[in-house]
């Protein structure tokens, strides 16, 4: 298989270095990268600056074995997680864009659960996989700290891609699945939790006496009794599987 | 009615122009736009900087009547379309979300039918909207020259807002209005159609000597033959309006 690795952390996250090394276990993995943070930056693409792509020497980084650093090509840029999809299809594989078999993006530190799969970079690039037929899922983790402990989703993760790269998929779909800190139950099939963020912008004034605004704020979960939600499944210990789709046409209402 | 106007295009273009005085005929209207282009910004907000929001006096500006400038206050950001709903939601209403009883955005210099909604600022604007239950309406012109003829696009604008918001609405939900160039023949409900860009990445040389990637290509409809798109529809006279919602699951594989 030839596997697609990317994420919005950027190549310096811990997360994308453990899910890279877990992809080399299923076939050669190319990693396209952001070259620093891009949270929340949903499916932007950069409309209005040129994008660089930089080839990464991995040859010293012993993050990784000699086994995984001869089944990996690493390269990062400017752009934002759903740019590199987009120059990897047509850069790297611009001879043959069928040749990506899987993309995989994360491990997103931070839940993607709820109303967050809307904002997610993470969760972007794999719509972007999406708009052009190829399989993605992302992985996050329900913990923004760095580093974190995923030794006991790794084992779930190369389960998980197993499994679902076996099954039926149709286009433009793509799964979002998030992990609970600690002990794993299990894991569910859930639909994404009614939500928002409440208090959001946070007011502080600058060194200039300027008043600027930061986004931060709380989750609120609307349906906090619903036991078939993601936010449901994380809460109470259980990986959750949610599939996407790029339609997002609200068909009951036509 | 309260309504907030917002777009992607910033408060220089054309199209937030028109609707704005449009909608001061429904109600006072809240202007809070990017202060430059934010196309392709999706529903990204800015995690990383901080965010100035700065209020511009229209007194001078002839654009406008006396009576529309008698219904408006105008702001401007360097945030997202995404960050311009969170602002005027916590910082120009912080003590009363709900008074805001509509949103609309746009008019997009750009069709947002098909694949495009998906990394559209116009509607990423909506779709934050829709996770605070807040009615939105996004309004584009398949059309990305400036100035271009709104003048056959504008009653409908007025007559559709009238109508839709005195239907039931969805928690969640937004619409997503694209219009054709020239004569309008009708109005036709639209699921999205499936649809992808192709030969997307342009390489050139920049004046160092080194290759930069540009955003470009060229859009490819994935069902043609389909009448019940929204593409079918733009391609055929008719404006198109999409009901959108916030919930990216693809029930039907649960």
């Amino acid at each position: 298989m030839e596997i697609l690795v990317t994420n919005d952390d950027g190549w310096g996250a811990q997360g994308i270095t453990v899910l890279a090394k877990i992809m080399t276990r299923l076939g050669h993995v190319t990693v396209v990268a952001p070259d620093g943070p891009r949270s929340s930056t949903s499916n932007a693409i950069s409309m209005h600056t040129p994008m660089k792509l930089q080839r990464v020497d991995i040859s010293q980084d012993d993050r990784f074995t000699d086994e995984e650093k001869a089944q990996m090509d690493v390269y990062i840029t400017n752009g934002t997680p759903a740019d590199c999809v987009k120059l990897a299809l047509f850069v790297l594989h611009e001879e043959d864009n069928s040749r990506i078999d899987l993309m995989v993006s994360g491990i997103n530190h931070g839940s993607n659960a709820s109303i967050n799969v809307v904002y997610s970079g993470t969760m972007g690039a794999c719509f972007t996989g999406g708009e052009h037929s190829i399989r993605g899922i992302g992985f996050s983790i329900d913990d923004f700290k760095q580093p974190t402990d995923l030794s006991h989703f790794e084992p779930y993760i190369l389960e998980i891609t197993k499994h679902l790269i076996e099954q039926p998929w149709p286009v433009g779909m793509s799964y979002n699945v998030n992990a609970p800190l600690g002990e794993i139950k299990g894991i569910k099939w859930a639909r994404q939790c009614r939500g928002h963020w409440c208090k959001e912008i946070e007011p502080r004034v600058n060194e200039k006496g300027e008043t600027e605004y930061w986004l931060a704020g709380e989750f609120v979960n609307d349906e906090p009794e619903a036991e078939d939600t993601d936010q449901w499944a994380i809460n109470n210990g259980y990986i959750s599987i949610q599939p996407c789709t790029v339609d997002l046409t609200k068909h009951d209402m036509l």
